[in-house]
């Protein structure tokens, strides 16, 4: 699966793989290691033949205007020329994820001491988190690499809009999640009729199962390992509609959830292409990353100061930032960095806290993984690290109903009552306003 | 609380009330009684003072234009001049529902037989119904009228879509709901910190409370009581997004979940308005109503050849659509009978296997109001009923995650396996593919 195909020469000089129509990857026009620089052909390749790096795609833009990308879809396809994708993109069936709200968050701000706070909400995706973004562009590649089965090992997430994706698109999937994942995220997944197959081990052992799968059937498109270049694209796509919905600016600090990494570097490097391209002013912007405490190996590298990220065994209730062994984290440790950001944590108890503060605040009831962020956000304000008077946006990368149980003990009916007036009023009077 | 207040010419020649500011109410002008055509004030009233009919909105529209509401924001708000609210709605901290996906739903369509079929899909709302659309309105009246509380008897959805909405708005909030609702649909309204009753009995129980309670307390907005008329208002949004996605056309025929009918009567009213404002060629259309047959009473009314809607005892697990005494009953039999539909019903089996469907083939994941509204279209084409030639819209109003109990017992994983390559080559090899 990792042998490179015979040549076509394509504008960055690097063979393409044969059977590959022209503009199947769009303006992308190769492969790149992001350890050693290596360059490679486009295709089912992640691993530097020299180094064993991951890559990453590689883009040769044209002129891109934002009057262009305006006039595109409501999904993330108006980004279409930023991806590697093919410019009929929208034409193919997926869900057609993206363009989800940025709210301006008053109340949270307040609550928070911050100025001014955006919450970028990406629970309205078609399966409620940001995992349908990269989902999208790893079936594009999956369907132009000629890949037949798209499958994932997945905390959960994943799972849902790999599942649904494959339904849509009229493909056959296969989804790998260990066997103790909250009940949502399993019925989720079931429903779509995908090959869902539960593993007795954590993440990581999932995880390393779909290495071993992938390196051995032919035709599958593990969206997350062997055709994780592309997918990670996906990821992009917050930078550009929060640079767009901010009437085409930077915003100063962004904090973002984080277990394999991959959000968090491709929303630094979405920020970047738009510079690049004249899209926004240059600008610094600082990024910030959030892991809950029970699961925080790239925050402990970061505070210990190493430049690589010693795996841990995860133990939190935020299980879909549950990845112990971090495929990017070295990355996201650089970005951090590079940025003037850092990347902190938050105990479980912090994490349903702020779930329930966003929700109360803003009207949005977010899953674990967004009460990692407004937790990390909040801790990082009142330690002194985060500019109060930075214009800040916090994502929301997943939807509280999968994961009701964190909150479902402490929170439900202030009252019941039988079906009379003078019962309400007995409970009115007494209750304490 | 259903005084007329001090008079004030409006346009339309009715007093309007008191301390309401200039546009509180964007075009509208008044209120008109559906049964016998008395018109009233704009003002916190819902039923006729002369014959106790309801109210709906009336308005006197300037010239609007397509490129006019083309350029608003991605929100119900782009139709803000078709709305009764302020042409600064936007300005207003809301949940900003609506503009939802237009599903092209290609392999549904194929497996129902159905030349073209597409899929209106509000699980992508904020609260992932169709209520915050509903809700965001009735918050504007409420507002512009000076009342402070948002409350509602919901059976369910409303509950989420109301708490979520004044917890962003920064008011409060007191949701009334049947005690035996769904663990989700609870824990997604009590989230947002509002004032969560179960109540011990059904929904229609419940609603008799509100009405007792409307009548009693001061200042406060039962969204889908006494702000009815503005509330169900929002509905006809449906209308103009599945016009303005499929090019400013009205489709042949729209399948959509009946509980009171007022989401039905609307989008029919907003396909109406559409043509007299020329925004679409006129062209006939015909609307179906889907119920559950354990609660089916404007089904049974409709089969029955009657004008009026006797109430039934709802059991269902659509517990959504369960209103056993639907205030709007005789005006959705008004409505599927002048435009050439029907309104029909399915049992639960059916419910559970069409949500299934749906999932399998457009990688949608319905609630139980869902299941009803896909088997019903499937009853009709198997009926001979509906037109498998004509375009067709089914309506998808809420969203798998809040009603998981429907599936959990039919979908899950397909094996559990430890984390080894020939424990996956072993269940592979097995499966029947
Ligand atoms: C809701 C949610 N947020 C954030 C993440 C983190 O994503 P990444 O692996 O790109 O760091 C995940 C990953 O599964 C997720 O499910
Ligand atoms: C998901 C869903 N669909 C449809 C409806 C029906 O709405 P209406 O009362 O306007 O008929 C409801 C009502 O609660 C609902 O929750
Ligand atoms: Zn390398
Ligand atoms: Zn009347």
């Amino acid at each position: 699966m990792t042998a490179l195909a015979t040549p076509s020469a394509t504008s960055a000089g690097v063979p393409a793989p044969a059977g590959v129509r022209p503009g199947a990857f769009g303006n992308a026009t190769h492969l790149v290691c992001r350890a050693c620089g290596e360059k490679s052909s486009l295709g089912p390749f992640y691993a530097c033949l020299e180094c064993f790096g991951p890559l990453e795609v590689g883009y040769d833009f044209p002129t891109i205007t934002r009057a262009q990308l305006e006039a595109g879809p409501k999904s993330i396809w108006r980004y279409a020329p930023l991806l590697p994708v093919p410019a009929d993109i929208a034409t193919f069936r997926s869900t057609d994820p993206g363009y989800t709200r940025l709210l301006d968050a008053a109340n949270l701000a307040a609550d928070l001491g911050l100025r001014k706070l955006w919450v970028k909400d990406d629970s309205g995706n078609p399966t409620h988190s940001f995992k349908d973004r990269v989902v999208a562009v790893a079936l594009s590649a999956a369907r132009e690499l000629g890949l037949h089965v798209l499958a994932c090992p997945s905390t959960g997430n994943l799972a849902n809009a790999v599942a649904a994706a494959a339904a849509r698109a009229g493909i056959k999937s296969v989804v790998f999640v260990p066997e103790n994942l909250e009940h949502q995220k399993i019925i989720a997944s079931a429903v779509y009729d995908t090959t869902l197959i539960a593993v007795q081990g954590s993440y990581d052992d999932v995880n390393k199962l779909a290495s071993e799968i992938a390196a051995e059937e032919e035709g599958w498109a593990f969206v997350n390992v062997n055709v994780r270049p592309y997918y990670s694209e996906g990821s992009k796509t917050l930078a550009y509609e929060i640079a767009e919905q901010l009437g085409w600016r930077i915003p100063d600090q962004v904090v973002i959830p984080v277990a394999s990494g991959s959000q968090l570097t491709k929303i630094d490097k979405g920020f970047a292409e738009l510079v690049t391209l004249g899209l926004v002013e240059d600008k610094p912007w600082k990024i910030y990353g959030a892991q809950a405490t029970g699961c925080s190996p790239i925050s402990q590298a970061y505070r210990a100061d190493l430049d690589f990220v010693p795996p841990v065994k995860p133990d939190t209730i935020a299980k879909s930032l549950a990845i112990g062994n971090p495929a990017d984290g070295p990355y996201v440790l650089d970005v951090v960095r590079r940025t003037g950001g850092l990347i902190a944590d938050v105990d479980d108890e912090t994490v349903v806290q702020n779930i329930q503060r966003l929700a109360r605040t803003e009207g949005v009831f977010a899953e674990t993984a967004g009460g990692v962020t407004v937790g990390v956000t909040a801790k990082l304000i009142a330690d002194g690290v985060l500019d109060p008077d930075a214009e800040t946006v916090v994502i929301n990368s997943g939807d509280g109903l999968k994961t009701l149980d964190a909150v479902s003990g402490r929170v439900g009916p202030k009252t019941t009552i039988p079906p009379r007036y003078d019962a309400f009023t007995d409970f009115w009077k007494g209750l304490d306003r």
